[in-house]
C-alpha cells in the first residue's frame, strides 16, 4: 500500500483575513492586522497545527482606494514583512516563514540578503513569494511616474530571481573555516562574485552574508497570467494559486505541471496551492449563516472599490444594478482582472452583487462542517486539483482555531496530513529538495 | 543640590568586535558576529546592565579589501540589520535597537517603513543610524558605475531624512478609530499624503504603517565631517562619534552643541556618543597585556587593508617601513582619512605601524581598570567631551561581561549611570523629546 498524498497548509496572515468585514465580525479582534501579541498568539496555534506556512502578502502602498472607501480597510496600517516574520521567528521553531517582495521596486542585493538572514535566523524556514507589484500607485511612492508594463514587469521580474538565487550561491556552505591558528576565517576559494549584468539589472556581489541553510528559501509565485505561468514553470517552488472551482484547479494544476514537464523540471518540486476561504460551523447552516453575517458586514463603498481594484479599473461609475461592461487591460494584476470577469459573466452578476462578493470574498470558499471542509480539500487533491491550500480565516480568532481544532484533526484523522513535523525546515515540510550551488560543488 | 549629569551608553555590536584579531582571542567565541544564539545572550546582558542601546552598523557590501585580506575579517558574514533587531526585541523588553541604513543606496519608503514596523514591534524602542555609505564598492552592488560624490551624498541625505520623518507623520497619533458600529476603521481626516517632489527624491505617501510610537524613531549620525557635523546639527539626537581625545572631544562637543544653538535647537536634545573601545583588567598591567595580546593577533595583511579603507586609499605599495606620503581625497569616509593622518602625524609612525593600529583599534580606547575605566569616562562626562559612549568590546562574551559587570557597577556607585531604565523607550532612556507631528497637532 503507497503513503497516501499529503496535503500542504499554508495561513494567508496578511491580511490576517481578506475579508473586508473581518474586523467588525462579533468577538473577532477589530486590530488584529497590526496586534503583535494576537500575532504571536496564532503562529503559535497554526504550529501546534502543524502548517507547513504563515504566509504574507504585501503591498507598497496604501490601497488605490478612494478616501472615502480606504477609511473601512482594516489593512490601512500593517506590520512590515521582515521585521514581523523575523519577530515571529522567535516564537516559534518549526513553521514556515514565506514574506513577500517586489521585484519592481526593490533591489536584488537587499532581497537576496533579507531573506538569507531570516532564514539563518529562522534555522530554515523562509519563502520569497517573488510579486511584480500589482498595484500601479506603488509607482508614486518610488520615484516613478507610471508602473512598469506587464510584459517589463515579468521579464525584470526573472532577471531579479537570477540574481537573487546566484546571490545566495555566493558562498560555498562550507566556506567559514574559521581556524584561529592561521588566522584565516574564510577559505577564499569558496566565495564567487556574480558580475551580473543584464537587461534590467547590474550586481556585482559577493552577497555580505553566508548561503542560506535551505541553500535557497522557498521560491513562492502567485501570477496566473500567461507570464506568470509561465515564470512559475520556470522558477516556482509553490504556486499560491487562485483558482475558483475544482475543474479550474485541475485545469490549472495540468497547465502548470505540464510547461515543467516541457522544461525538464520534475513537476513534484512544485507545490501548488490555491487560496481557500474556509467558514467553519456545526452544521452546514451555521457555517452559512456565519459567511451571511461577515458579507453583511461589507459597504458598499468599500466593495465597489475592492471590484475596481481587481478589474484595474475604477467601475464606481456604472450602473450598480446593470451588468459589468466591457473593461480593457491595464498595468495591475492580470489574473485578478481575469477572474472577476469570468465570474460576473458565469454567474450574470449585476455590479452591486459583484462589488459585494468583491469586498468578502469572490475566490474559492469552503463553507461548511469540519467533515465537508475536509471532504472537498482531500478531493482537490486526489483528484489533482491542488497540492494543497492557502487557508484563508473569515475573520480572528475563532475564525482561525475553528480551523486548527476542528477541520486538522478531521484531516489528520483521515491521513492527509501531518500528525508532526518529520523535519526542521519549510523545504522540508514541503518535501522540497536543498538546490545545489551553482557556483560551488 | 543638582542630579549628577548621567551617562549614556550604546554597545557597539556590528561588528560585535571591531577588533579584527577579536575571533581570535583565547576564549573568544570565533563565529560571535553570526551566532544567533550568543546574540540573544548578549542582548539580555546588556540590559540586565541597563545600556541604553544596542547599536548596528552595517555595510553593503563584503569590505573593500583584496581576497588575501578579506579572509581574515570575522565580519564576512554578517546578519542584516532589520530582521537580527526584529528578533532581538522579542527576547528583550527595554533596552534600544540602533539599525544602521543607508540614505545613498536604499528608498525613502522602504526606510521609513521598516524603522515604523520595527519601533512598532519593539514597544518604541527604535533607532535609525543615518550614513550615507562610506565604501565606494558598494555601488556596484546596487547598479551603479560610481559611488555618489560626497558632497551631493551629504545634500541626498539631507532630502531623505525629511521625507522619511514626513512618512512617519503620514498618520496622526490617533487616526484608527475601529468603530465597528459604522464600520469606520480611521478618521480620514487624520491622514496625509506627503507629495513631496525635491531635487533627489520623490515620493507621494502616506505610509502603509500607523506613527511609530516614538513618533519618530532616534535619529542617530556618524559623520564627523563639516558636511556631517552640520547634518548632524541640524537633524541627529544622537552622535556616534569619533574623537580619540579628551580634547578632541571637547572641541568636537562645543562645535555640535554651538551648531545647534545657532540653528536655534537646544543642545540637550542631542546626546554626543564616541566610539570608546574598551578593556578592562583586574589590574592595570593585565589590561595593558590583554590588549596587547589582541593586538598580536592581527596580520600585517589584514591590517595594512584597514588602513586602506580608512584612508579611501590603497597603502600596501608603499614602504611598511617609511612615513605615510600625502594621501589625496576620496569619495570615501571623509573623518576616517583626516583622523587616521593625523595620528600618524601626531605620532610619527610607519606605515607598518600605523596598519597595526588600524587592524587593531587606532580611536579611543579606555584600557585599564573598573575604576580607571570609570575616572575617564566620568571626566569625559563631566568636561563636556561627550554625554556617554558607544562601547566597542575586544571580544566576546567575557570582554563584554567585564564592562557589564565591573565597570558599569562602577559608574552606578558614582551615580553617573541609571540603576534601573525609568521610562520604556529609548527616547525615554536618552531623555529625547517626542518629536510633534509635523502635519497635526
Amino acid at each position: 500500500m503507497t503513503a497516501k498524498r499529503q496535503l500542504h497548509l499554508g495561513a494567508f496572515m496578511r491580511p490576517i483575513s481578506i475579508h473586508t468585514g473581518a474586523w467588525r465580525y462579533p468577538g473577532a479582534v477589530p486590530d488584529a492586522n497590526f496586534n503583535l501579541g494576537l500575532q504571536v498568539e496564532l503562529i503559535r496555534r497554526l504550529e501546534a497545527a502543524k502548517f507547513d506556512a504563515f504566509f504574507m502578502a504585501d503591498h507598497l502602498a496604501v490601497l488605490n482606494m478612494p478616501i472615502d472607501a480606504l477609511k473601512r480597510s482594516h489593512t490601512a496600517t500593517s506590520f512590515e514583512p521582515f521585521t514581523l516574520l523575523s519577530a515571529l521567528a522567535m516564537v516559534t521553531q518549526r513553521i514556515g516563514l514565506v514574506a513577500t517582495a517586489s521585484t519592481t521596486y526593490d533591489e536584488p542585493f537587499h532581497v537576496a540578503r533579507r531573506f538569507a538572514s531570516l532564514d539563518h535566523i529562522s534555522g530554515g524556514r523562509a519563502g520569497w513569494n517573488i510579486v511584480t507589484t500589482g498595484n500601479p500607485e506603488t509607482a508614486a511612492n518610488f520615484g516613478q511616474d507610471d508602473h512598469l508594463e506587464h510584459a517589463t514587469r515579468y521579464a525584470r521580474a526573472r532577471e531579479f530571481h537570477d540574481v537573487v538565487t546566484g546571490l545566495w550561491d555566493s558562498w560555498a556552505d562550507d566556506a567559514f573555516v574559521r581556524d584561529i591558528d592561521s588566522g584565516v576565517f574564510f577559505d577564499p576559494a569558496k566565495v564567487r562574485a556574480l558580475n551580473h549584468a543584464g537587461n534590467f539589472l547590474k550586481v556585482k556581489g559577493p552577497l555580505n552574508i553566508a548561503r542560506p541553510p535551505q541553500g535557497w528559501p522557498v521560491i513562492v509565485q502567485a501570477g496566473a497570467s500567461e507570464a506568470g505561468r509561465q515564470l512559475a514553470a520556470e522558477t516556482a517552488e509553490v504556486i499560491f494559486g487562485a483558482a475558483d472551482s475544482l475543474a479550474n484547479g485541475q485545469a490549472f494544476y495540468a497547465d502548470v505541471k505540464g510547461r515543467m514537464a516541457a522544461l525538464g523540471r520534475d513537476p513534484d518540486s512544485l507545490k501548488i496551492l490555491p487560496a481557500a476561504f474556509v467558514v467553519v460551523g456545526e452544521s452546514e447552516a451555521e457555517a452559512q449563516e456565519k459567511r451571511a453575517r461577515l458579507d453583511s458586514l461589507v459597504h458598499y463603498d468599500s466593495g465597489i472599490r475592492s471590484l475596481s481594484i481587481m478589474l484595474g479599473h475604477d467601475v464606481s461609475g456604472f450602473d450598480p444594478d446593470g451588468p459589468l461592461p466591457d473593461i480593457p487591460e491595464t498595468n495591475a494584476s492580470k489574473s485578478g482582472r481575469e477572474r472577476t470577469i469570468a465570474l460576473a459573466r458565469q454567474e450574470n452578476l449585476t455590479i452591486r452583487e459583484l462589488a459585494a462578493r468583491a469586498g468578502s470574498y469572490a475566490g474559492l470558499a469552503f463553507v461548511g462542517t469540519a467533515r465537508t471542509i475536509a471532504d472537498e480539500m482531500q478531493q482537490w487533491l486526489e483528484e489533482r486539483g491542488s497540492d494543497g491550500f492557502n487557508v484563508m480565516f473569515p475573520f480572528v480568532p475563532e475564525g482561525l482555531f475553528d480551523f486548527t481544532d476542528k477541520v486538522v484533526p478531521e484531516l489528520q484523522r483521515r491521513g492527509v496530513f501531518r500528525q508532526d513535523y518529520a523535519g526542521t525546515t519549510l523545504r522540508d515540510h514541503l518535501g522540497l529538495a536543498r538546490p545545489a550551488n551553482r557556483f560551488f560543488a
